[in-house]
């Protein structure tokens, strides 16, 4: 198993910048850092100190592996343009196939960090599940080895499997920021702050992760109260996509407890 | 004013519950509980070492306040039934209106503490908000200094007020639940466990909380990806209530985030 020691990184968005710094911290270098925009990629090669280049043509040939970090629109044409062959390659995105890397002359993985990153706070890797991908046991080996110094939850899955996992964090994560804005809009139109939710969503959230969600599920719609919903819809008559979905949510919650009794 | 010194709790579900050991704990004295099903009465008076009864004819007289607690569906027909009058009540419900409790011989008022209740679990109620209402300024002042032998956070505001916070509370945190159902299960149908989601879950509430939600929004809607969002609606092409979900929320997102930009 070959030690990933030199890692180029393509991308240079929040999940680049966050793996790259925890990259550093655990000795690993990043070696250079590609970016088509300009700023991003001096931005991040900066902290690192390393070298940077929006140019495809000019990225650097001696890394153990070619880290793509981009948006998940970008990544099948950054790919194709990719220069180098005999290389090894790997993607962090958690809905892309690894088939995606499949080209002549690369050896392809994923190395997918569960996690939502900001470029300003500071992950604690040691607790994230970085979810592993790849048909060439050596590269996922070294790709395991690798996340190993970031994390102590370190996965192999296949493709199908991450992105029922993509999914199920889209409504975890993505969807209920949405919820949680929202009720914020709701509030601020009525001149309420959404701090007084802070306590009840706290709350919600140590309950859901105490146990299993659907057993601590409260509220008008597993109640099945008609009277309370129907006022709550009509409240939101102003607001139809917002209707929506609490028209729709409901029902799920109400056929989820029904099925359940 | 009139200090509350003796309450008689009307309902022996999770708020009231949680309500009557918080009293007791301040030097409250709930003198009696009523409730319709003798199993509820008896556990919560033996909790509290008081009186109990499931005949509503045979509610003491001498209390500073009945706390009505129940289902909302279950409320206008027990305020009916209620036998008493020149003796101050309260609900504890998010959505019904002050107006339910109006009644001639009553002095009526609003005490609604925003949380989610458990039977089992103790709240802290010195960060709960109380949202207290009355149209008698005397009963008002009694809810308030009894609100506040319990939290930090009491607050005077009308029912539309109210509900509006209500229907915040709901998308904030019985659908939040909801959405976290629906990913333990896409997970667990897949054999893998709903816990991986857990440190990306505790993340996204940190940050919706230390900002606004609606300026953290990440996930492949608020990218606009259509590419992604076509692949996760086909994925969940057999829970067709989820994927109307998905839907729905994704276009909420992409919608937000265009009027924002």
């Amino acid at each position: 198993m070959e030690r990933i020691e030199k890692i180029v990184l393509v991308g240079a968005g929040n999940v680049a910048t966050q793996l790259a710094q925890g990259f550093h911290e655990h000795g690993r270098k990043v070696v250079q850092v590609y970016s088509r925009t300009d700023s991003s990629a001096r931005s991040l090669a900066e902290t690192l100190q390393c070298d940077y280049t929006t140019d495809l043509s000019c990225i650097y040939p001696g890394a153990n592996l070619y880290l793509f970090s981009v948006a998940d629109q970008a990544l099948a044409d950054l790919v194709k343009q990719f220069p180098l062959t005999n290389v090894a390659v790997a993607h962090t995105s958690g809905s892309l196939p690894l088939s995606l890397l499949t080209k002549p002359g690369l050896r392809a993985g994923v190395f997918y960090p569960l996690q939502t990153f900001s470029k300003k706070r500071k992950p604690d890797f040691s607790a994230i599940p970085f979810f592993l991908e790849s048909n060439d046991p050596d590269l996922l080996a070294s790709l395991h080895e690798l996340a190993g110094t970031l994390s102590n939850d370190v996965r192999h899955i296949d493709s199908a499997q991450r992105e029922i996992i993509h999914i199920a964090a889209v409504f975890a994560c993505n969807f209920t920021n949405h919820l949680f804005s929202i009720a914020d809009e709701l509030l601020e139109s009525n001149h309420i702050s959404f701090d007084i939710l802070h306590p009840l969503i706290r709350e919600t959230i140590e309950k859901a992760l105490a146990s299993k969600p659907a057993t601590v599920q409260t509220g008008p719609a597993v109640r099945n109260d008609r009277q309370i919903i129907e006022k709550h819809i009509n409240a939101l008559s102003t607001l139809p996509g917002y209707q929506i979905i609490y028209n729709f949510i409901s029902q799920s919650i109400t056929e989820k407890n029904k099925i359940k009794s």
